[in-house]
């Protein structure tokens, strides 16, 4: 595994939608904590808990991808001095698609370690299941 | 706003959940952090940012709710000193009904403040949409 290191959340982010983008699992890897604590949850799925469940996951999501890119937009941050907290919406667009596909919600989780800032938790989720924004709040059925 | 204090992550998540089921904004509000930093995430929707608007979603919700209950199993934790992630899945029965509802995901972040630990995150999302499992990982067209 490549020993990277990111001076700054932003930079470990990048590093990830970049890894994301490449389907390289040893630059995706490099993102994450080395840790039992980390998840990974993805559109719809159960959490991936731990360092070896999450690149599995990714592993596996790799092969299967064709080629894609991704657009992120930050849409909110907390920050504190060892822990950030960024959501964004990420647009993907496949192959040679001409807009991008409707936007994934993600909560992604920064630490700061002593060499570097690193990837604990990515819980990523639809905004909007089968073309259609959802009603605004459906919370007796679906919360 | 009541005062409450919440010595553990625990203690102030169990009274989340509690103030979710009584659809109390007063006992709901206490238990997050009083910051323009904190976010909400309801499934399927936009983020909710800042302490104004989370108790605005909070409010439509237990106004259009009915009643329910919330059953919650523990997925995940991620602990560190001053903040906790905690992964769980939320089962809801809604009035009379004899079995819970497809789980729902939530990512919980806690920070502990001088006299208690408050929430600062919750990110909600569907495990399943429309009744069936999702194919494990759909990675290009969801992700």
């Amino acid at each position: 595994m490549p020993n990277h290191a990111y001076p700054t959340p932003e930079a470990a982010e990048a590093a990830f939608y970049s890894a994301f983008e490449a389907r390289s699992l040893d630059a995706m890897m490099a993102v994450w904590a080395n840790a039992d604590s980390i998840a990974c949850i993805h559109p719809l799925a159960a959490p991936l808990n731990g360092h070896a469940a999450v690149a599995a996951g990714w592993r596996s999501m790799f092969e299967a991808a064709g080629k894609f890119r991704v657009q992120v937009e930050t849409v909110h941050e907390i920050r504190e001095a060892t822990q950030v907290i960024r959501i964004v919406r990420e647009y993907l667009i496949i192959g040679q698609e001409a807009k991008p596909r409707p936007p994934i919600l993600a909560t992604n989780v920064y630490r700061k370690e002593t060499d570097s800032w690193r990837m604990v938790l990515h819980h990523a989720s639809p905004l909007q299941v089968g073309g259609t924004p959802p009603a605004r709040t459906p919370p007796v059925v679906l919360h």
